[in-house]
């Protein structure tokens, strides 16, 4: 039997590591109160679970270059679990086991078990050759890993209603895994984020949170990267820190400022509802943020969560996806990047969703049915 | 009064244009039998529809580099309509008139009442100036033209039941229009497609296609167009010759191949269901098409279509985007793309759709779940 292992985080915090009994890593992050203690005195994973592997792989398109994943063992992940089913409900002792073990959690965050990315690859060796031999078709095995971070073990809970020393640990969290998981050969790029709502295919009730790590630079980090890259080679400068200042003279699209943060609404946002937390300092990822930033951080986010479920009259839970931008990892993109949220909702209207169709879909142009300025006043509305 | 104008489009086909009461332009293309007489004869357009402009413009996002089109008139635009106001039906004498003030037709094209994009832009001046006069936040009028193609005056018909003259007709309407519409100043990209089924957010139930007319190079046509540059500067071959020939001696992915055209799926496919249709010929884009790829193509599209319907079994009329790419307009992409169709579909399986979530939506990264050489099986066995 593993032995679980017990590290001190900083600011009260303990972080947990144990193994599920397929083998995959948990990791019980506690908010500094007793939950550690719970984590430590919790039962390990006695389920009857085989160790898998995946048959993960990717492809560069080569009409695009762009590289396309391909995880077939994810059709049969697990599809809206009835209540007493939820796999990230904290195990009941004498009740089947869930994905969590112990009696409780803060946070918890383990390895998905139907990764898109994986380290535990069948035939890793011909993923490395070209599909069919032909260097057209240049294919690699999908390696990284894809994680589940569970933030509260209330299956009705919501990121907006955390206490904020809990969206501290969050925090903790997203930086600890962010380093530990850029540190894996070939990753390229991590990406915490959270789906939410079944409007946009969330397949668990059970609210949670996901961190995916790349073997490439997606394409919306390659983008911003090359536009930084070009504006520096043009002006000297960083495009970040142009925009922020412009927008903050412009306070148009400005929905509120912090110490250490600036909430805003994109001048070209594409979504029916989006806004933007950008740190004023230019800080490429977590692990890159100070303590006091952590902290201010930690009390501005759930007024954005909240903001967005008051921004639709009549809908309590709009559907969302929070995408937490980070600079790719290789060295070679240092100041090429700036950490930011990107929190977006395909809503348009109480019960109509804004689909991506021919335009969006077919040849990658979006089109608005509103405006920035019109997002920006109406989240100023509800701030 | 306007008097309609007459052309003769040679294999028996005619054109008629005529404008509708709001000044929008209409044509009338006949399959070569008597509906050209019917057009002719038909009712003008005898609604009190008031001259419209739109708010049409379009940002390039500081971040990404990409153009963002806002049209926030379209939020009013038709949403499902009952079987009597159907808008694309053919015009009842004695009845309120629709879009299309005759009493039958074969193929009716209509510029779009709540279009994208636009050449009635309110302010156009205005527009050209960037967003809060800051050069780092572009801006431009959204000129362009939106056309509806209805090819059908069935309001439950569907492309794949369409006779092979009248898909021929459709051809050539899709070369008439390409040819005309990449003419207009500034227009770079001209995109006939087709959005099927509510699943995907067709707001109108009449089957009708599309044509969008670009004032800039959309994201998938220019990764295409920068894709055969680097390897014609690295091979000097074309691109999309070198995939053909590989994807034709492979096979695996192969469907079907006629005279001058092949079907399959390709070796990055990144939607559940994904077919492509491409000319053997270094074809640009409608235009160029011989008479005789012309006719070849109109025979072998009805089945294309009517395998996507078998392809799921249980579903009759499964939802699909089908994405006509052609070349972009301005001379310098000559050589950097072929016309080819790609028709996918966002269902995974029956009652099941794929969601662009976290990493699609947020990182513009694909994660499949099925594999190209699994939907070429399949639609090898419906074909």
């Amino acid at each position: 039997m593993i032995v679980p292992s017990r590290e001190d985080l900083g600011s009260g915090r303990t972080l947990t590591r144990d193994r599920l009994a397929d083998g995959r890593e948990i990791l019980y992050f506690d908010d500094g109160g007793d939950a550690g203690d719970r984590a430590m005195a919790g039962l390990h994973d006695i389920r009857d679970l085989p160790r898998t592997t995946t048959s993960s792989e990717m492809r560069r398109d080569p009409l695009t270059g762009e590289w396309v994943a391909y995880a077939a063992h994810r059709q049969n992940r697990t599809f809206m679990p009835p209540p007493d089913a939820d796999p990230l409900a904290a195990t009941v002792p004498g009740r089947p086991g869930t994905e969590i073990p112990t009696p409780d959690y803060d946070v918890v965050v383990f390895e998905n078990r139907f990764p898109s990315f994986s380290l535990r690859i069948a035939e890793e060796e011909r993923l490395n050759e070209p599909v069919d031999g032909r260097p057209l078709l240049p294919r690699r095995p999908a390696r990284g890993r894809c994680e589940v971070v569970c933030f509260t073990s209330d299956p009705h809970g919501s990121f907006k209603d955390l206490p904020v020393r809990r969206v501290r640990t969050v925090i903790d969290v997203w930086a600890h895994r962010t380093a530990e998981l850029a540190a894996i050969d070939g990753v390229e790029h991590v990406f915490p984020f959270e789906n939410r709502g079944e409007e946009i295919g969330v397949t668990l009730q059970h609210p949670h949170g996901q961190i995916y790590s790349y073997p490439f630079v997606p394409p919306r980090a390659a983008a911003i990267a090359a536009r930084a890259r070009e504006h520096r080679a043009a002006t000297f400068r960083d495009l970040f820190e142009d925009l922020l200042t412009a927008e903050l003279e412009i306070g148009t699209r400005v929905v509120d400022t912090t110490g250490h943060f600036a909430v805003l609404v994109p001048a070209a946002a594409r979504w029916p509802m989006e806004i933007m937390v950008l740190p004023r300092r230019a800080v490429g990822s977590f692990p890159e943020l100070s303590t006091a930033e952590r902290d201010d951080l930690a009390r501005l986010l759930p007024r954005v969560h909240q903001a967005v479920d008051r921004f639709f009259e009549g809908v309590e839970r709009t559907p969302y996806i929070a995408a937490w931008n980070q600079r790719p990892t290789p060295a070679g993109y240092r100041g090429l990047g700036r950490l930011h949220l990107q929190l977006f909702s395909l809503m348009r209207s109480p019960g109509r969703m804004k689909y991506l169709a021919g335009s969006e879909s077919g040849m990658g142009a979006w089109i608005s049915d509103t405006t920035p300025e019109a997002i920006a006043a109406r989240f100023r509305e509800v701030w």
